[in-house]
């Protein structure tokens, strides 16, 4: 029988600290099969949006987020931590467990009024793709959907996201 | 008269310091025809190659890799900075202007005797790539093939890489 996508997750317990379940999306690409089947998925989720652009967050966006720009002949534009882009950026703040982090984009990644679709390997708390969104949104672009790989069903990331378009291929029931 | 792809590129003068002649490959993917040429150009790189496997650096290596891989059917695997990666790894030291920085794989991501196309944005000194493909060898893989969109070819990058065949998209003869 077909290996289905979450076939090629890997469970690590106890990473990055105890109490972690840590799923491992490495495995899911080290496959020729497996990326295969997360992308056109992924591409499957956004059949029938109409969208200009696709973002996604440093820097497992960057991996899933890319080949979807390429297969669907859009731009992608990265979401990279504070520091890293060369050129006039937005930057917002999310918070961590502890603490906070910030995330940046260039000024004139987005053009105000584009639509844009967020790619992400994970929803966890959601605290880094609203964070994203938040972005978009400062450089005028509209989000039409977020779609992530896996969802951590109990970090309840969808309730920082309510009142958008929020899809996942893989949902796990805890955290 | 249609872009090429060195018109998608940015130059920005003084970043991260001055001095440095920054390229800039956002501005590449911004444009979904700039995305397309580069993917398809590194693509046309590798026509006639046997190989199973590509292997991308944190983190631009990965925006640019996992759609060659997605395209050509190959498996993609990220060489991460230390610490990322969840499962049993192999690492490799290599040298920064100042200091040095430990890159890691994961220790079953590449199969003895696998050909590996290890693909990144740019061949600066050459030190980053070195050391993705000493880790490569490390876990017995063989290179076939390292493709940049840029060469700054003031750096001597080849250099470092001697023995390996050594393409890139774009080259600038300064640093």
């Amino acid at each position: 029988m077909a290996k289905k996508l979450e076939d090629y997750v890997l469970t690590i317990p106890d990473f990055p600290k105890p109490g972690i379940m840590f799923r491992d999306v490495t495995t899911i690409m080290q496959e020729p099969d497996g990326l295969k089947l997360a992308i056109d998925q992924v591409c499957e989720k956004l059949e029938g949006i109409d969208y200009d652009v696709i973002v996604g967050p440093e820097s497992r966006g960057f991996i899933f987020g890319t080949p979807v720009a390429y297969a669907m002949g859009k731009s992608f534009v990265p979401v990279r931590k504070k520091g890293k882009l060369p050129r006039e950026t937005v930057s917002q703040e999310y918070e961590l467990e502890y603490g906070t982090a910030v995330m940046e984009m260039h000024k004139d990644s987005i053009k105000p009024g584009q639509r844009v679709v967020v790619i992400d390997d994970l929803i966890a708390t959601g605290g880094s793709l609203k964070c994203a969104v938040d972005l978009v949104e400062k450089l005028g672009g509209e989000v039409v959907c977020i779609v992530a790989l896996i969802e951590l069903e109990g970090l309840k990331g969808r309730a920082k996201l309510e009142g958008y378009k929020v899809e996942s291929l893989i949902k796990y029931p805890g955290a």
